[in-house]
Parts: structure tokens; sequence; C-alpha cells
């Protein structure tokens, strides 16, 4: 029997996800985002949901364009920071010493430390209420190499991304592999 | 020094979302969707992103309702099936054995034995390309009683959803907890 909880917002786990963008003085910011993930295989896109009064909001709005970053474990004090602090009131990149890189392909920047980075331009704006969501068409994506496998695609085990479980505010790290998507399930496929 | 990897979809990790719904003769269905993610606090919006030549695609345009799970460790083999059969094609809750419930509040089903699921209504729908995106305006979170903390909150350790890394399609686990939300990043305040 299962109870009733009410109308709240309670998918778990959450990416926690770093935005980056210039604002209209082409100051680079970074925000952290737990309201998003990818939307579209072909364009690729990515999407976030940010409030209207987000110094990040403006900038999107302004520049068209944004990155998004996967939080390494390595670096989630960083990224826990990226979310309580605002843009408009300090500049994120020097209290973390982290090192802003101008995107080769749109108009945002990325965080150098980071070892994995999507460049997106805006192709879609739409209005939910609290929070506005930001269509992005992933244009490129840039990663160190050391953290790729041998077949070119990231090592999930060496990128160490963490989840975040919003209810409980607190974050995880990953754990052992379960299975092989698209296969685990087919000894269903003959009944 | 980054290297470029090209226009592709690599968030990494993305959630198993399981949607349920009623095709046009009222028989339910469940498909599981990796893209997709809370996308507004207020209204509580969840969204999920399908091709147009899926079943449930034509439930969710024809009934304006869907329900969506997370797919906790112990129903993974069936969560995958789900993301490999199509409803057009079998029965996948006569395939698996699971027990389909008439939402409370939505025209659409749930799946009993999961323990956690978000009764939507269709809000909007977002054409992006290969996939729609569907945004569902979240009108209650139904959960089994057993998984509940003392708080009244899903027990992540209890619920143990997993994530999937859609380029090497694997599913993970949870792992350890490395920390407090908006708790970490204060120390980075005081620079």
């Amino acid at each position: 029997m299962k109870i009733s909880l009410g109308a709240k917002t309670m998918v778990l786990p959450v990416p926690v996800l770093v935005v980056g963008t210039y604002d209209k003085n082409g100051r680079p910011n970074v925000m952290t985002v737990a309201w998003g993930g990818i939307c579209c295989s072909s364009p690729p896109c990515v999407d976030i949901a940010l409030r209207r009064e987000t110094y990040s909001y403006e900038s999107i709005m302004h520049r068209k364009a944004f990155t998004v970053h996967v939080t390494p474990e390595g670096y989630l004090t960083e990224a826990d920071y990226f979310g309580i602090a605002s843009g408009r009131d300090v500049d994120k990149f020097a209290a973390t010493g982290l090192t802003p890189v101008k995107g080769d392909l749109v108009d945002a920047p990325y965080i150098k430390e980071f070892p994995f980075v999507m460049e997106c331009r805006l192709l879609k704006v739409v209005e939910l209420g609290l929070h506005t969501q930001f269509i992005g068409e992933i244009i490129d994506v840039k990663s160190d190499e050391e953290i790729l496998d041998e077949t070119g695609v990231p090592d999930i085990e060496k990128v160490s991304p963490v989840v975040l479980v919003p209810q409980i505010r607190n974050y995880y790290g990953f754990g052992k592999k379960l299975g092989k998507a698209f296969v685990m399930g087919k000894k269903l496929c003959a009944k």
C-alpha cells in the first residue's frame, strides 16, 4: 500500500551540474544546478533549470550560451560553493582558485580543472514557474585526455561524478557496477 | 589540455526512469527513459524525453498523463527489459509479472512493486529533434511506507536507485555519502 507524499520534486538521484557563463561585462561565472539532464540525442541537447533571480539566468539570456560540467568527486566542495554564492556578489573563480577558459565554440567559459565539459548554445527557453528551463544544443564535448578509456570515452571511475539526493541534501559517489544496459533485460523478451 | 570529443550527449550519470502510460485502448504500458529529470520546483515538474516512434509517445499525447518511477536495484532487469521491448508488441506487465495500479489522480498506471512513483499530468510538449520532451506537473508522489525514514522522506539506502552511464551502457548503484549540500561549500564563502 502506497502513501501519498504530496506534490513534490522527488526524483532521486539528480546530477550535480556546474554551469559556466559570461555576464554582460564578460566576467566568467559558474553556478551549480541540480535540475537538469540530457533531453535529446539528435541534435544532442542538455537542459538546465534556473530560477529567474539567479545571476546566471541573466547571463544566459544575454549571451545565448553556456557550458555544463559534471562535478567530479575531487571538486565537490567547490561545486557546493558554486551553488551557495552568487556571481552578482563575488568572483567564484577567484574564491576557489579555479581557472576560467574561454570556450572554443560558444560564448561561455569552462573550468580548466574540471575533467569534462559540454559547450552549449541556447536552443530554447521554456518558462515553467519558479524555474526556467534552458535547453542547450551541445556543440562540443571536451575532456581531459587522462580520463578517457581505450575507446576514447570518459572512464566513469576516473571521472567519479557525484550525485545529489535533494530531499536530504546529501551528496553521494558512484557505487558498484550492476550490469549491462540493453542486455540484462533480454532474458525477459523470450517470455 | 582538453581534447574535443564532438557534439555528443555525455552527461554522466543519468537516471533510470520508468514511465507508465495507458494506451488509447486503456492497456497499461511501461517504458524506461534515461533522458529526464526534475525541471521545476514550483509547480513541481519532471521532464522525460521520448522518440516519436515509441508507443508511449502516442499514449502520452492521447491521455495527457504519465507516471514516473525511479528504478530500484532489485528491479533493474525488469527496467532494462522495459527499455528493450515495445508495448506495441507485448504486454510488459504480463511478461514481468508486475502489477499495474490505476493512478489515483492522473490517467496513467503505476507499478505496484516499485517503491516510489510520481503521478504527472502533461504540462508541455517541447519538440527538439529525435526526441520530444514531455514536461509533467507532479500532482502527487506515492511511496511505500517501508522505505520512508523517520522524517517521512524516502530513504535512499532503502530505495537503492540505479543510474546509467549511457556511453558504456553500464548500470551502477549508489556509492558512499560524500557530504552535505549547501554546507560543504560554506568554508569557501569566507574568502
